[in-house]
């Protein structure tokens, strides 16, 4: 199959519906491609003229006097599918579909049509962008396709940026505030329907080009993840970083899922994870989209986390602090030296420590901003530099400090972002290709998201592939407890648990197990939240109370008319923290882990964190660490430490379970599993668990079924 | 003592250490009067110049032909000294010293300079602005006191705000900023040192003022509590909303308390409580600063929270909504009819629930925002309204736009944002004095912030004065837990407890008690912490078991040292949820009152909301509502709901016990709080409590001392 670079450098285009007008729709990409540089041969396909905008114009495609590498089509309706016919009979390598009407409508008829185009050109193997496209535009090139009135608004400039996205609007919208900031973009892609070239396609084509520093996107939803893996994967391999700006978490509905964890992994936490665990930088506004993309330009080398801040403003200082605080980056402490030479450089009024107030001072001395960035360059404690320069007017010498601080930035090579409110400011500063925002916010957000995703693409790159094979199924066959129990044996650490049929062995198992206490439950594939239905007894301790609680749960599951398997007899655990381990195939994006806080309320005060399989103990740690409850298993109030080391381990293993090719798992929840102390070592004993697997056909099942299976150990 | 205002209209000015070069800083103010429109006579006080800046100069303020209403001083060091002290001679009524190198600096001879300055202002009945300070103006008069370059950078232009700040620069900026998008400022104050005239001081008079809608200021915590109070007061009575950028977060230290709430109650989230309960919007960045002042110049009216958007970009509808989401605005629903009017204005592939969709069939017709907007301007369920156009460019009517929308928020008397990117077509919108935001991140975040405002201020006014009088003294004295509660019987739900001397009275009183099961501990003021000294037993549930336990807790406070108040038998019962109330007396802003959950990792896990008393009933509700844990009460899981209302008495009764004149209470923690169901009724029980009382001069205290009481019910 071609690529879709067969639109990046075509020797000719064929323009169907090319309007004689540059102000409409059909007029405009013949418009852009005359005025803005491409250089192949152009045919406007217009069957009622001889001329369009005074080139000479071909009634059809098959007129012309050779076949077009690609068609940009604007005809409406019915007329756009003809064309795609028309094009494939011609051989055409590629058509941008505009016209819209088709799948994007509630109308089936739009939707047959779409259908209709693709086949046709899959079967003459020709490649489709849209319909409902926007366009694509290669600024490098000049083979502008599109029909964006952006174009005009902010004129184009061949650079290192590429935007892609099915929205129109929302490329659109990048493109001309990146513009008007003075940053150069290439690539201008709004691709529409994505029936056949997809997002995740030209963001494969996109890194490929050798000029292309960093690629913003918009997405709502993963179209395509496979694709969307390769296009990611291809980036991580080049060094091109992927920030997207996602869209569409408010129409998270709760799911239905057996499972809890399905119930918390909504869609979007799913795809936040999905981009994360491939090295792509998530934003929430089109804003932070845009200014990310400075500091990728700049290149600078990530060395950690260590904020300096220098500032003529002492409320520049405290608020680029507080920033810092909020982003979790620790200020970074001068080396001594530094001190002293920052100390000498400025007033005895001024502040030497970080963050730096150089203060009014500034305003009878402007070479001080260029002195105390020349004392803290070779500082071994700063990792990245916020210079906060929020004042200006007559008296200062805004292009003293813009020199002085690309000067800085050129020789220092970490993250420099400067804040300076003022338009006119910030114009010197850019001059100069500094990463430049309008507060401390601003400036820090950009500063902490570049460090993040380094670290983020740094470990991506090593991560084994997803297992986007094979989607969730739906509905599953829930197994009971000691079922589910049975299948994470040998695999984690597991309760001492008996499964019997009546109080008289209930008891029994009581003396066998010769544990001080017990907890008895029903076992029963009807129910998979047991308290809710009286099922589940703790802290019975003798022979009497087991015997009198397996009767008592036998009840609770006739009067429910529930299927009763037997009764469950568990040793009871004092466990330092009930946490949970949950997976499940999600629809889309394969299999997912959660970790986090366990016991009954998971759902209604979520504490949780999401890990895609493959991974390791480090990814779980990771993910652990990042929970609310973190900090109590570094022991407060005097408690010991719990290692959480083989919390991760169960996480490591469930997360296998799920991938492993033989597999029947859907969904599988260990909650709670209690962090217990034994000695200095910490154990992670699943204390209940429910699998539900795959239904599969008869004979084709991995073993027994749910009610053939015995758990005693 | 003469109000701030004598800085707001002088007849005359005398500018000590006037300068003939306009850029310097003793130049500036002097340029400012003459250009700016000042009328009243200027004296520049130059002695060794005939004239400065083309007037006739005079060597000293004694020289004068009359007494100058103000001074402005910059003039250096001792000198500025001086110069107060000849305005003083000469009855100037306000002096704004410019001159820096007192208070601020770590020099003890500038704080003894400025504690002079103060001292003859004080003594002549003259008010004194600075020193340090950028200065005064008030544009509506022309009195331009201040050197700030940001006039040049930015003329003035006189409106309905005001920006009031110690921090020059965090004046300078919102002014800029305010400026740049058109917005008129009237006054532009930087105040420095605050030695003599504060912030709060100048917001009461600004707020006094009929023409000004919105005061700005910038605040590192809260300088004098009561004049800010007084200020915010005044505000409200006059309909003036405050918006404060506060600075600081990140300097907040751990406290070191006897009290768990002490140490979650750090300084800024006492600010944060004290500007709510004061009716002061807070911001985190001078973005939200700034972008919040558009709408308060609307002055629309706030029916509720039910947000409509309406844009032509799929992709912004879908941003809009997920920004709806994360600020907690319901989307509002469609009136039948304005539905059928909206889907008959458009084509049909647009989308007429909201969000509406207008699609690209603007590009073709212009006219389609002002017939959607005239549909849904008479809808019953929308609060507020979000125009997002963010496309521009050639086709695009944006001054048909714009006025369309300005003409529906003129009519329709609801918050209305437009969201547009381009700054070129954002300035369209601002010429009809829209509220226009970069982004539907930023537009939403404004909407959201000018609703809940409207609530805060209102649920303010009622609201009794805060017990500032009697700041908290420090270290006082431990109560043990028998103390403590003893101190809340009659106020609140206690536990039923008895306090013995041994293991003997503990297995009598546990037959006293006659409860199923009690709670053994160690009393004692030494520790708060019991149960990390093993001095709690849980589940004591024979007499036995009650005096080995008595026994153990006694061994273990011999064993620690620890004075030893005997051993308290507690009903144990068994809570639906730990919750706390803790309170106590901030070193600065007075009494103080925590809600959250309770147990032991208040600390490590923190889930608390903050009160100032007096406050009622319906203002606890709402803090224990905002909790993380707040979804539980409503039962999930199958349970019963819990009703929070005897949580929120208690939290009223500490609040009544930490202001009420005769209290010597300094703090309390309630912790845990049991909330019990008793049939229907939620009961909230204190099960332990720790008051610190402060240290009274013997006989001058309230009653008996810490070892005197014992509690026995």
């Amino acid at each position: 199959m071609r690529g879709a670079e067969v639109f990046s450098d075509p020797a000719s285009v064929a323009l169907i519906g090319a309007s004689d007008n540059p102000d409409k729709v059909g007029g405009r990409p013949l418009f852009y491609l005359r005025s803005l540089g491409y250089r192949g041969v152009i045919y406007p396909i217009n069957p009622v003229r001889d001329t369009v905008q005074g080139l000479p114009a071909y009634p059809s495609v098959a007129d012309l006097p050779e076949t077009p590498d690609v068609a940009v089509i604007a005809v409406a309706g019915r007329g756009a599918v003809d064309a795609v016919a028309a094009c494939a009979a011609r051989g055409v390598k590629g058509c941008v579909v505009i016209t819209s009407g088709f799948a994007e409508t509630r109308d089936p008829n739009g939707a047959a049509m779409q259908q209709e185009m693709v086949r046709t050109a899959r079967n003459a193997g020709m490649r489709l962008v849209g319909p409902n496209a926007q366009g694509l535009a290669n600024f490098g090139t000049g083979t502008v396709l599109t029909f964006s009135t952006m174009i005009i608004e902010e004129p184009p400039q061949d650079g290192p940026v590429a935007l892609v996205s099915q929205s129109g609007g929302m490329s659109a919208i990048p493109y001309g505030l990146l513009r008007g900031r003075g940053v150069g973009v290439r690539y201008f892609h709004g691709t529409g329907n994505d029936s056949d070239v997809s997002v995740a396609e030209l963001i494969t084509a996109t890194v490929a080009d050798p000029d292309i520093k960093v690629v913003c996107t918009y997405l709502e939803g993963v179209a395509d993840p496979p694709a969307f893996e390769r296009a990611a994967r291809a980036a991580l391999e080049r060094g091109v970083p992927i920030v997207a700006l996602v869209g569409g978490r408010s129409a998270d509905g709760a799911r239905a899922a057996a499972s809890h964890t399905g119930s918390l992994a909504s869609e979007s936490v799913v795809v936040d994870a999905f981009l994360e665990r491939l090295g792509v930088r998530r934003v929430d506004t089109m804003t932070e989209l845009v200014e990310a993309v400075d500091l990728y330009l700049t290149g600078a080398s990530v060395t950690g986390e260590r904020l300096a801040i220098v500032s003529n403003s002492g409320g520049s200082c405290v608020l680029a602090s507080d920033q810092a605080g909020a982003h979790a980056l620790p200020m970074a402490v001068w080396d001594a030296g530094t001190e002293q030479a920052v100390r000498a450089a400025l007033p005895a009024f001024a502040s030497a420590p970080n963050p730096v107030d150089i203060t009014g001072a500034l305003l009878t001395d402007s070479g001080l901003v260029r002195r105390v960035l020349s004392c803290v360059r070779a500082d071994s404690g700063a990792d990245a530099f916020l210079v906060s320069l929020p004042v200006s007017g007559r008296g200062y010498d805004v292009p003293e400090f813009a020199s002085a601080v690309a000067d800085f930035a050129a020789r220092v090579d970490r993250p420099v972002a400067v804040t300076t409110p003022q338009p006119r400011a910030a114009h010197e500063y850019r001059k100069h290709g500094l990463a430049v925002y309008a507060d401390e916010a601003a400036g820090i957000r950009a500063l902490a998201g570049y460090i993040r995703h380094a670290d983020v693409r740094r470990r991506a790159i090593g991560r084994g592939v997803l297992d986007l094979r094979r989607p969730g199924v739906g509905p599953g066959m829930v197994r009971n407890e000691a079922d589910s129990l049975a299948v994470l044996d040998g695999r984690a650490d597991v309760v001492r648990h008996v499964l019997v049929d009546g109080p008289a062995a209930a008891a029994q198992a009581f003396t066998d197990l010769d544990a001080a206490r017990v907890v008895v439950k029903g076992c029963t594939t009807t129910v998979t939240h047991k308290s809710d239905f009286g099922l589940v007894e703790l802290g019975c301790a003798s022979v009497e109370q087991v015997a009198a609680a397996a009767e008592r749960v036998l009840d609770a599951m006739r009067a429910n008319g529930f299927e009763v398997d037997g009764v469950l007899v568990e040793e009871m655990l004092a466990g330092a923290f009930e946490v949970m381990v949950g997976g499940h195939r999600d629809g889309k994006l394969g299999a997912v882990v959660l970790v986090g806080a366990g016991g009954k309320y998971v759902e209604a005060v979520p504490d949780f964190a999401m890990l895609l399989p493959p991974f390791d103990r480090a990814d779980a740690l990771a993910a652990i660490g990042s929970l609310r409850m973190a900090p109590l298993l570094a022991g407060v109030r005097g408690e010991a430490p719990v290692d959480a080391g083989p919390w991760a381990d169960l996480a490591v293993a469930v997360g296998e379970l799920l991938i492993a090719p033989e597999s029947v798992v859907e969904s599988l929840d260990a909650n709670p599993v209690l962090l217990v102390r034994d000695g200095a070592r910490t154990r992670a004993v699943v204390a209940d668990a429910v699998v539900v697997e795959r239904r599969v056909a008869v004979g084709a099942g991995s073993g027994s079924g749910p009610s053939e299976s015995a758990a005693a150990r």
